[in-house]
């Protein structure tokens, strides 16, 4: 499904065969010349609820296959114009939630030591600490752009520091993360008190909750994350749960009350022409998907809206 | 789940441990003190499509685990301020829904009359019935705020006069509901004549259907619904089916093309300010609900945007 | 369900009982005297990705069960005024697509030559090929006005030229359509290369993709629609992937990013006054539908919308 | 699939067209000449537990798609030897048993005074009492031979005399069972009491429970049948729960540790040359069925069997 | 569903109605007086494939409504001859399985510490070691009678000591085991090598593979585990792994090729007569469950039949 | 997963992360020094009910993660004696059966032709036409040895004669199979006429129906495989559809009243020293696989037994 003979539905094999990669890119872990490895993270022991986030990558990948390689609407040949390679997982002894961060934060730098950018599929979002240990290695301190219900900024869970909603309180404590650079958007949803929110502020993070999100075009959305992302480096992430559960059904932690699918992949989009030296999507947790698997379905297309901004970012 | 040390995640047990009863809330039958008493009526019997609401209040229950004590959009500490019970299921026999609905309405008086106000989990919409004799045995005839793609005004369904579209007529003709007072909102989808909702009319009810209820704001839709209630008791149902079938799939008589999850809250929000001496969010049937089980959790948060209604209004 | 008693709940069988028809009406082939004649055509030997639609007339017939008579947003009685038969399926061959169009073509060619009006409940896109053999063989070319996330021009598929992405090119080659009476809208999602609407414009169809189409009035939709049809016969195509997978996630190649079900509907709806030759609503595939059924359901609703278009023709 | 042309696949339709009668067999209601009517009974309303069995006809009906005419081990053309007419669904109205059993007593009526031999498809257990007050209006009191994990000779449920677990004291109290000349077989699971059982051999029935019947050999099983029903009209109850859950998990009341379908099959086989009034399989509720739907078609095959000895019976 | 009035079904609620506590037993954390303590450990962090058992407790309370007092084939009065309470959930935090076993086993030394024999809904198998650690505090080393499909005996998990398949390695090396004592019987499927069960066996368990199981009388397996289990106290555990993934497919590690759920039923039957200090039923996972819920329902009887032992033990 | 790290759990990645191949065996297409080659033909247009097989080799696949490396039954180190590879999909087009198995014919002849085993993952059974197309190029004419509830041996389904019902009677008219050293088992369920199972035999074919069959002990069974086989090459394959759809509920025509999974595998076993040309599994249809994805891990495991066969033939 990559290379010259993209441009028709005649000359690849049914979208329903062969082994299951992302977009039916090529499996290998040799980072030369890519632009991006997309990676899976299968692990899911720091969520609160539902679990089941470690089938993530797999289900992703298998619902990709419905992916083509050109976006009309951002005219750009997102799998011809950028060398993309599937990296397989990172993977983690289970058990231990701080050593399994730190294995996965040893493979993901392998990645970003080679050059390709990092788009990973979770997981749950404890990984997104990891990502941030191995972009911040090479990049510094990175601004985070984030799309989730959660703004996952809390200290701990009954004595765990290392769950899924606290790596970028971690992220921020061990300096891999700028929150003056970062906006968190879409936070919705009953909180334990209203400091949840306060000391997510409190750490330097912009918050714009849901209420306010929703009544924003997503230019105007666009144009506050530019401003307080500046220059420097970038980190975007993507919890599934930002979407309705209509939308998106399997995942950890639903929301209901959120945004549409086409609201998303708007706003997504909207953040053309910023660069991002990683990505990520999370949260998908298959055990609790609809026959038609279209929570991973919207998680693939997430992925592909990010694989875009790339694209357009390389055309220039 | 309530009491002072809610205002973190690192309080309490795991959000999915525990006998599952309403929000961690406790279970007991002592209406002392009591602010709400949150009550299963696991009958679906009057159900002209699919049943299964019997088990509607078990897997409201289930989803409510995901609650958090604190409302930010309305800034309230729901569970924390509000004393809160789960007074268990009131029950009837089967085979004959005029007798099973006098036996629930007994067992409602016994809240009522303790002082609480009920919220009920159904169960199908006939148990509304039920739920008005035991309010107006206290209150006096009540105002009806209703949300919901049916009327539920019919005469009789094949001979049965108590049925799941029946109640509100058969409320009117017991004096239990005050129609001058009362707005029924949402209706949609085909129906048998226009009689069903000219009957409606006749009946004293004012009612909006969802074509025009989609194009008012929340606060038009306050306006009316406050004007026209006045100033005596007022009781409000939701039919879980008001929402659109994606959002809330598991119900007896879906009717595609209505709102959205974040529509139907906001509907429920704009009241705050109006006081209700009952609730119910009915016909959730969970043998086809989704496997992230969706609909049940969409009625835990209708259920949770009550109890703030209550929770705001005891504030002041 | 149809004629005199049609007014209360009271006077035919409940809804879940009987042999499924299409609404609870006769099932025979005696065009005599008939409006419409539903009619299944059980075929998906031509989709590209999950196969299941032959039993999507199975499926939209037991969700029809629930419609009712009277359609109150458009005031029309359309099971009353209207002589509807279910004709059953039109059946053809496994094993050869191209012999199977044939087939189905033949057993379509039956009804439109006795009179009633198809409305096709199908079975995977590449069936319009046979309907519009079938009505052009009566009416001469048509005009099409498609409701579609793929606008289905390909010419070919790994060398085969009857699949469920080619109905429309093979179409113009053969005749039956008249591409500057046609307009095509809802495309989206990601394509093989720009070719892909490039040469369904090129074809001469008019293409409304669905980022324009979103931001279009149902009555701005309607006024392209009546004036690029002219006066000329014309067909009506509803691929369920119109619709967001939320909505409607039980079809063959689901694109994520969608109107909503409300939307799809007024978008049918704005298309009173304008008479159709034909209709379908395809690529409903029930293996994939969730547990409600909510994908039959809607396409059935949306097959009542098409109902309701000739019983507004016939009054007037 | 009826008629001369039955011999090989090549002449019907594919399975999975047409409007869905039993075995796609004619649905009227002409009564002339018919060896057996297989009519549903979509009644849920005396159900304990799980609801949905108004669900099961239109389940079964599905199901028996696969059915083809030919019995390999009974050496008998089904479908081929017999008349048989889906007669379609006899109905009642909700809300109340007592009315509503008296209501599918009248339906069924019509068809034994006609002559054929009714095979019902249920609905949920209750249905029996109207069955067989049908059967013994022509037949007088028959002997039952009933497979069930449960005996339902209860005398109420909650004061309610007329739901699924009392079918069979009914019918003693209305003289319409002989239990002289009844055995039931099957029953296991835990009782409210050593009494459950006891009052059952109180009333003269026959009990072999699971424990002692998983022991027999099919032919012991038939020896004591046989002995046990003399020579009059006798009736053939197979309750689904009789099967493990397992192999028939949509079902009411479900009781793991029950037999295979293979075993459960063979006992019913075993039957070949007792002569049968009347027949049914009862309790599958098809909301809780698998995605392959097998319950139901394990209740198609059931129902199959009991054909297969009508036929061998005509055959002599 | 306890006392006086479980005689007949008329005079205790309907099963589907009220809080879900096992078999209707009272909620509370009084030991006094106590028989058998059911109590839910909703942890799984140990699982190596498929999560979920954290909501097995939740799943099998749900179940276990069916479950009714008197048990026919042990002829004992279960729920009435003991005195059962659902104590809750003994809970532990989130990350890290050897903090999590250590605050389990704290829990749980609390009901062993009261008296009550302890009946532990897993949770995946790690939990046995806390199990085990509480019932070695009150009654030192204890024999395992062990249904599994896996011995779990493995030292680690990619360096992870405290995982589903090493509880009862670590039960040995901390003494809480008398593997002489013990008898692990059902293990089946593929290994990682030879060395496997070896290690197992080294250890001084004794093992009955699958292949040798099946081929024995209840009674033979009866005789083999009271003569190798001695006079000392007694735990007995049953992975629901044990049985085939057609009876019990909801679970994490599922081994194709088991015994049904009778011959399981029979197993745990034949082991009466032998006083066990202590149950658990484990790796029930929900989310992989039927819409029947069978595993879950398959674990509740599990239980049920170890109730029936302690009942038989009572009664002398 | 394969390899010399093999011997214990904690040497290779968790089993549910990393890019799905056949029990994590390599993916490529070099056959040289290949034992066994594992490729997945995701065909299913030759489907007479329900498709969906062309997801067979994805779903098996990712079953095959559970499998581990040594079988304990047989003794052999599977995964560690063979060198398997997973050759990924063979594909064709779409649209036309007789095309299409030409296209499979030719992919499967390269592995062929290479020298490793094929162990081919279906699809429905229409494939083995290609499969013994590509055998008997190198071969001549097979013995067939035939698991399976159908002989499909039909002439041709509604003037198709490519389809799932008829390759074992075009390989005969090729001159690919050899039926006097072919015997066909397990044959059961309705039948179109006598006809259907007459003129399997009356082509040479020697057929085992299920009712004798499971009246066999699995080494009679293998002394008339063996007999019959005689010296000449031989093709072994196994249509899901053998099993009881309680264990395989996931494929296009279940037949109940079959074997359970431990009674399959015994047969599969007990063909220990014959030695096979090649292998399939066939018929796995995963949108009605329960979602514990048993059948496709049943399916797996008889893919594990197969090869197995292999292992202990090489071992010698």
């Amino acid at each position: 499904m990559s290379g010259a003979g993209q441009g028709s539905p005649g000359e690849a094999p049914p979208r329903f065969s062969g082994i299951r990669t992302f977009a039916a890119q090529p499996h290998h872990r040799n980072a030369e010349g890519v632009d991006v490895a997309v990676v899976g993270a299968p692990f899911d022991q720091g969520t609160s609820f539902r679990p089941g986030a470690r089938f993530g990558p797999e289900a992703i990948r298998s619902a990709s296959a419905l992916l083509r390689p050109y976006h009309p609407a951002q005219e750009v040949d997102v799998l011809g114009d950028l060398r993309i390679v599937d990296w397989g997982d990172v993977t983690c002894s289970p058990g231990n939630a701080e050593r399994a961060i730190a294995q996965l934060a040893a493979g993901l730098e392998e990645i970003v030591r080679g050059g390709p950018i990092p788009l990973v599929l979770g997981g749950d979002h404890t990984i997104a600490l990891a990502e941030l240990r191995a972009l911040a290695s090479r990049h510094g301190p990175l601004g985070l752009i984030l799309l989730d219900s959660h703004a996952d900024t809390w200290d701990s869970y009954q004595g765990e520091r290392y769950f899924h909603g606290t790596p970028f309180r971690r992220a921020v404590e061990e300096g891999l993360l700028d929150p003056g650079r970062s906006l968190l958007a879409g936070m919705r949803g009953p909180l334990y008190s209203p400091r949840d929110l306060e000391q997510t502020r409190e750490l330097g993070f912009e918050v714009i909750e849901w209420q306010e999100l929703r009544r924003l075009e997503p230019r105007d959305y666009r144009r506050r994350a530019s401003e307080r992302a500046g220059d420097g480096a970038l980190f975007l992430s993507f919890d599934i749960d930002f979407i309705d559960p209509a939308f998106a059904p399997a995942t950890g932690t639903p929301e209901p009350g959120g945004p549409t699918t086409a609201e998303a992949l708007d706003l997504v989009r909207s953040l053309a022409g910023m660069r991002f030296a990683g990505f990520d999507v999370v949260e998908v947790s298959p055990p609790y998907d609809d026959p038609g698997k279209t929570t991973a379905l919207v998680a693939a297309n997430v992925a592909y809206e990010m694989l875009t901004l790339v694209a357009l970012d390389r055309r220039g």
